[in-house]
């Protein structure tokens, strides 16, 4: 059995603590959070002990820290993790900030960081079919890819302010998954957001288009509120066909009427959709725990995913394709 | 070109007039109607001429007859047309009485009486499609089969009293499909029925199991309302896998919201479902007259799937299987 | 806490455990099997003990049983666990005799019997749904059902001979389901079997339809074998419309081609599709132990389903509609 | 009847043959083309007769003029026959340069040019529904568009050279649905294509963004090849959830094994999937002639998606967006 610190008791972490405490090789055994009444009710209800960051990361017995606070302590922590010899699960993004996340890179020397980063798509069953099948050839060579992330509904101003921003919050996810299915570096990258919007400081909508290297190109829609749940597909277009992975309904029930065929609720956020995306991240955790693993998502991944935010963003507000 | 003579302008006689006319290889010469206007309404709309059945068959440049006229009269004329050398199609029901439509066909004398049998669902694209995946073997042995036959609303009493019933009515396609997709002479049938609808002297709710001699089964459900349009489905079960022919909508358009995914209406009946059908029927038909095509479904079968009605209309008076 | 004694460590044995142990408030104190390594193996997974039966019924520290052996020892131990006062959760079916299940009863006096009987589909998310969208008057007045229930493939010889046959090992599911989502018991039960296959002992394949006292109609198709997985659907008619639950496939994955598109494969049997609904079914149980709810299917709703998968089986050997 | 000249007798101007026969109220009496074989072929086949354009357009009994022509010759071809006082259908593009376009249609002086210009995909049944239910507000106010829009196979390269290339020719459809279902005119163009085919002269591969004054965002994607048939597909997302309109399979037949379910193939190109909207074209066209409809697509929407398709063509060129 490995013990565990969890960093953060917010909506997240709770997620985290519950798959921590039923896996049955890791043990839930601190809980840090700022928010005490929010410490204790996650401690309370999984048998663990709310302690400070330093009083955790000092106890010998503690192996894993799953790093889900606020996004802009999250680089901080994973870091003070590292150093104290842990192996961390950290929540995305990985930093906010390009510069200090690359120049911190180059602090721990190479790719053999101790860091899982929480890129919670890549556990997803219908998008590790779909990469299956890429990998597979079951379409031929893939060349186009199109991406679709809206949430149900835009999350609370408080979040926003210190999120870093659609594309450095939510599509950050998306930049993810397209290095993963495309497996290049990007080379240009083209984005046109609601210009009304963009005026209140952030944006709820972006179309960004990529191009790797190679020519293959990528679309990715991005969107604060759907007006009908969460919405995650992909389409990942061939030489010779198309796989595509659809959104999940909460139950398979039609009602058939005069006006034709009605389907149950899309599921309604990440919450239902990745359930078990999250265990199994954990149940990859574990693993690495135990050594028989390496991290499937790494620290160079976060980088990578944060430069392309960066570059999307820059092409927003310049109207110009961002060469990378 | 060949012309023909077409008996009856009711609501399937106009849809044959149009198709007649449409076809090149066909002239609708006459129209044929007790209800004078409604003669006149066909004749004027595709440029034929009203006259009596006599004098159609006495006309020596008539080749083909369609009978479309009431259920009752189908067997007399087509008879009739068959006797002055005509070659027919007949709507279905062959006739309502088992026993005249047996003994008819011994005075005509073995099966290759000119009359092909409109039973138009052999003629449906998505039908055909599962039929030749059967034959193909695309499911191995054809096992099970389920029929699902609902109309949207019931027909106008007026019809009901001289359709035969819903057995020889409606569900004689059903048994003609299960006979053309299963292959086999039927054993036995057990049938089921909302009693107190068959107090009122028919019924509009039926599900039959049939039995084949080599043991397959088959259940028809039959509605003669569904609140939902037209459903027509077939599921054909075999050892590999099964085959499935579904309901066709509107127009392929979805909205999603709050509520889930909503489609656009099911086709309402069967001028939407099978407007192709009845085009291939007729195709066939002028095939039959060019000499180049026999009736792929004929006399006998009408016989049967009547045969196969009388004993379904038995069983649930009677609760018992009957054997044929 | 409650402590609760397993009896049975075989396939569906070792689903409860699993979920038992999960569950918070729970704890897996005894297995019970004759097979002496399934018991221990069980019982060392889940932190529990290998006894006797009398061995945790005298321990006054059990307050719940639940009986997974066997299907000619699910009433005996039953109800010897209901006279040393635990609360049981029983497999289905209850047992192979209806008249000695219907005598129990008598002696057990009375509905009010603290069982709570296995039929895993009540517990169904699909299923519940439709159930719930039923009595909303989704569909107004419900007229009609058909019950698709096909196994993948047929169970062991060795466990079909104790099984007690297709009806009361496997179709009594679905004798369940109709008179839950119909709401009467039966007046009728009519069924065809493939007639070569009873000659060897069991069938493998039966269409059966059952009529309410108020006329209302359902179809069920058995099947031991079906070549694509796990088929369990439900399609309700009503007065206004129709309700149905689909099947489950492993993911949304889609393949796109030449050929048209291919799915992902259907989930193979009843520990993928029913997960869920195990873990549901033993919530509800803890709530039962909790005092907080009656058992939603019990006693007599096990002697209900059995009486129809014997009339059933009469139905198919004399070819008889039975009434019950 | 009104009198119809066909000038062009390749595959499109074979399918508006049929159509402009079949229609009631049309009859097609010249077909002209410089390739004699192809124009007498379709001459013959519809009882027409073959004729030079200027014969054609010096018949006074000749109303209306359809342009099927190639792609370089639609212009003069229709200025010529709206001259000599004819109503024209003239197939897309109106042109390859915009600047000739915009001038002609100054001398053509305004609005009321009668010339319904060939956006089949208007007349679609599957996008006119979702038109209707965008204009209903089905789905709030519309916010961002995604189109899909992939041929199965590159057209032969003869083709290719005098079609205008990927924007003009095969998106230029892309763009009119666009203005269509957005309602504005547009402000800006961003596109990326793969740069490898870009230096062959043409691409094969696109992606185009546009964006309205009002901050509407829409997203074209375009493939010459698909690998899966004919990809037609649009999702328009609003501020209370999305209307999708879907491609079309050759029927509803699935087959269900092992591997999952597999449908029946896409429709392989365009003339089965707009067939219909080809007929309603020629249909509306008739009430043009008859003067009971004005085009309800005509010469203005061929110059703006002309002058879509040019910004599309610079941005790819230089990575810039394009403000129009």
């Amino acid at each position: 059995m490995f013990n565990i610190a969890l960093v953060g008791a917010g909506r997240i972490g709770r997620i985290h603590a519950a798959n921590l405490a039923a896996h049955p090789a890791l043990t839930l055994k601190y809980v840090i959070d700022p928010v005490a009444d929010a410490a204790q009710a996650v401690a309370t209800r999984w048998h663990a002990e709310v302690v400070s960051l330093d009083h955790a990361l000092g106890d010998d017995s503690v192996s894993g820290v799953v790093v889900a606070s606020a996004t802009d302590a999250h680089l901080d922590q994973a870091l003070q993790a590292i150093a104290a010899g842990k192996t961390v699960m950290c929540e995305k993004p990985l930093d906010l900030d390009l510069a200090r996340a690359r120049s911190a890179a180059d602090a721990l020397g190479g790719p053999d960081v101790p860091l899982m980063l929480g890129f919670n798509r890549r556990f997803d069953r219908h998008f590790m079919a779909l990469k299956q099948g890429l990998d597979a050839g079951a379409v031929g060579v893939l060349e186009t890819l199109h991406i679709i992330s809206h949430d149900p509904a835009p999350p609370p101003p408080a979040y926003v302010r210190v999120s870093g921003g659609l594309f450095k919050d939510m599509a950050i996810h998306d930049f993810d998954m397209a290095r993963w299915l495309l497996g290049e570096v990007f080379a240009a990258t083209s984005c046109l957001i609601d210009p009304r919007i963009g005026e209140a400081g952030d944006i709820d909508t972006a179309k960004t288009i990529l191009r790797t290297p190679s020519g293959k190109l990528c679309v990715i829609s991005n969107s604060r509120r759907s007006g009908y749940g969460y919405d995650q597909r992909i389409e990942a277009f061939g030489s010779k066909g198309a796989l595509r992975a659809d959104n999940v309904m909460e139950t398979t029930l039609g009602r058939w009427g005069e006006a034709g065929m009605a389907s149950d609720a899309f599921q309604n956020f990440f919450l239902d959709r990745y359930a078990e995306a999250y265990q199994r991240e954990v149940a990859h955790f574990a693993d690495m725990l135990a050594g028989v693993a390496k991290p499937s998502v790494g620290y160079a991944d976060g980088v990578a995913a944060l430069a392309l935010a960066e570059a999307a963003g820059l092409s927003s507000r310049t109207g110009k394709t961002v060469s990378l």
